[in-house]
C-alpha cells in the first residue's frame, strides 16, 4: 500500500520506526529501511561519534532512506545536528523540545528532511512555519517520554491545523491502527513497541520477554511530577520511582538521579529490578517475534484488508 | 450508514450519546434517539424518582430505543436498577464499577440490553461472561471520570478479547473518529463532548461557550491521587483541585469534599470559578452548535466519505 508519505520519503510502506533511545541502533534501523519502511537511528544522549558509526553501518547495509532521531535536550544535540548535516542524513526526526528556526534552516539548506514529533496543535503549527516537511503527532499512549494528548483526538486536530502531512504515533501496533490513522487524516504511522520484539532489535532477551508477556494494563506513567512523564512496563523500578516522586523528603535532584541510566539497564542488562522497560499501551497486542520485513508486510496487508472491508458500511 | 450496532439496538446510526451526569437528561436523550442514535439518560447520583421522570419524558417525545446510564457507585444505584427493570428500559449502560452477575441476570430476564463501559480487557471479558450484549471500550481521553488506557490501543485489544460487539469511546467527535473506530474493529462509537453543544443539550451557556472555545490542550485530569481521575476544561476549579491534591496538610476527606457538587455548578450555574466543566480531549475540535439530528447526520456522512476514500490506498 502506498500513501503520500511513501512519495515524500522514497519508501515503500507508510511506516516509520520510532527513534527509541538505546534501542534504535543500526541493526534495527537498517532492517526497517532495507525492508521498505523508514528506519531511524536514535541519537538519545549518545555523542556524535557513536551516531556517526551507526550511520555508517546503516549505509553499509542498505541504500534506502533512513533517519536519525535527535533528542533536543541531549548534551550532544549540537554536535549531532552538525553530524546529520555533514552526513546529509535523508531524514531527521526530533523529540523532547522544539527545533529552533535557524537549526531548521541549516537542515533545509543541506537537503535534510525534518519531521518533528509534536504533542499539540500549537507546536505542530510552529514546526510547519519553520519548514518541517511533516510532523509526527504522537499520543501519550506511546512508550518512553510522552505528551499529554492522546492519539485519537490529537491526530485529527493536528491534521486540521497544518497543511503538511501528519504521521500518527501512539498506541499503533498493527494494520488496524494504521488503517484507523489514515481515517483520522494521517498519511502513515510511526510504531515503536512492535519493533521492540523484531529479530533485528538487539535489546536484552528479558526486555523482549516482558513486552511479549505484557497485558493491556501493564504499562504505567512515571515522572509527571518531574516534568517529563515516561511510560514503561510496571516493575520494581517504576514502583520505586513512583514512591520517590511522592516522597516529600527527597529533593528533585535525588529523584532525577534515581532514574538515570534505567533505560540502559533494561536494554543492555535486562535488569528487571532497576531497569526502565519503556513500552507503549499497545504492548499487550505485541505477541510475536518477527523480522522487520515480516512486521512491515503484515501490518500493511492487515491495513489493506480492513480498509477493503470498509465497503460494507458505505452506501 | 449501518453497522452491526444498528441491528443490535434497533437504531439508524451507530452512535451512542454518552451518559454524562447532570447533562444527559430527557431533552438530550430524546433528541438523539428521535434522530436515530441511541440517546442515554444519565442517572448519575440522582434518585430513582428523577430518573423515572426523565424516562417518561423521553417516552413522550419518541418511540425509539433509548438507554439509561447507571453509575454503579451512586447511593441510588440499587433503586435505579429496580426502576430500569420495572420500566423495561431498552438499554442500560453502566459505569464506575463492575456489574454483579446477579444484577446482570435480572436485567437479562427483564429483556434489558446491558452495555457496560469498560476500561480494560479483563473487565470486558468479565462483563461478557456475565451476559453483556456489547461493551463500550472507553479511553482516558474522554471527559469526566476516566480509566488509564487510551482509545487507539484499548479498542483493538478489547476486540481481540471478546466475541460480543465493541463500541469505541474517548476522543471521538467526528466522522473521522467513527471511521477510525470501525477500522479498529468497533461496531460504532459513543460520543459525549460533541453533544455538549447540541441545541437540545440544556447545560449552562457558559459551559457550551467553554467547549466551543477550547483548544486541544485545554483539558486536564485531576483526582488521580484520590483514585478517581476525571478530565475537565482547565479553570480556577481544576487548578485549586490540583493544588489541594498536592497539599499534605489536607485530609482525603477535605480533598473529596472540595470537589463535591462541582459538576452541578458548571452545568446549572455556569460557575467558571467553582464549576467542573467536564469535557474530553476532543473539545478542541467541537466548534459548532447543531441539533442532535445534524450532528448524527454529519458525523455519519463524514465517516462514509473517509471510508470511501480508503479505496485509494488499496490495490
Amino acid at each position: 500500500m502506498k500513501t503520500e508519505l511513501c512519495a515524500l520519503l522514497g519508501i515503500e510502506y507508510p511506516i516509520i520506526q520510532g527513534g527509541m533511545a538505546w534501542v534504535a541502533n543500526a541493526s534495527l534501523a537498517s532492517a526497517v529501511s532495507a525492508a521498505g519502511g523508514l528506519g531511524i537511528i536514535a541519537a538519545g544522549n549518545a555523542p556524535a561519534d557513536y551516531v556517526r558509526g551507526e550511520i555508517c553501518k546503516v549505509r553499509e547495509m542498505t541504500d534506502r532512506p533512513f533517519g536519525v532521531n535527535i533528542m533536543l535536550l541531549s548534551p550532544f544535540a549540537g554536535e549531532i545536528i552538525d553530524l546529520t548535516i555533514e552526513e546529509k542524513v535523508p531524514v531527521v526526526t526530533t523529540g523532547a523540545g522544539m527545533v529552533p528556526a535557524k537549526v531548521m534552516k541549516r537542515w533545509l539548506d543541506a537537503g535534510v528532511k525534518v519531521i518533528p514529533v509534536v504533542p499539540s496543535v500549537a507546536i505542530a503549527r510552529m514546526m510547519e512555519r519553520n519548514g518541517a516537511c511533516a510532523v509526527i503527532a504522537e499520543g501519550g499512549e506511546s512508550g518512553g517520554h510522552i505528551g499529554e494528548l492522546n492519539t485519537m483526538p490529537l491526530v485529527p486536530q493536528v491534521v486540521d491545523a497544518v497543511k503538511i502531512p501528519v504521521i500518527a504515533a501512539g498506541g499503533i501496533a498493527d494494520g488496524r491502527g494504521l488503517a484507523a490513522s489514515l481515517m483520522l487524516g494521517a498519511v502513515g504511522v510511526q510504531m515503536g513497541t512492535r519493533f521492540l520484539v523484531a529479530h533485528e532489535c538487539t535489546i536484552h532477551r528479558n526486555y523482549k520477554d516482558r513486552v511479549l508477556r505484557a497485558k493491556d494494563i501493564d504499562t504505567v506513567t512515571t515522572g509527571k511530577s518531574l516534568g517529563h512523564p515516561a511510560r514503561a512496563l510496571r516493575n520494581p523500578f517504576t514502583r520505586a520511582f513512583a514512591e520517590n516522586e511522592a516522597n516529600p523528603d527527597m529533593t528533585l535532584e535525588e529523584k532525577e538521579a534515581f532514574g538515570a541510566g534505567a533505560l540502559r539497564k533494561a536494554v543492555i542488562d535486562g535488569d528487571e529490578k532497576n531497569g526502565s522497560f519503556m513500552a507503549g499501551e499497545c504492548a499487550g497486542m505485541v505477541n510475536r517475534e518477527q523480522s522487520c520485513a515480516e512486521i512491515l508486510a503484515e501490518v500493511t496487508a492487515q491495513a489493506e484488508e480492513v480498509l477493503k472491508g470498509a465497503a460494507k458500511w458505505v452506501r
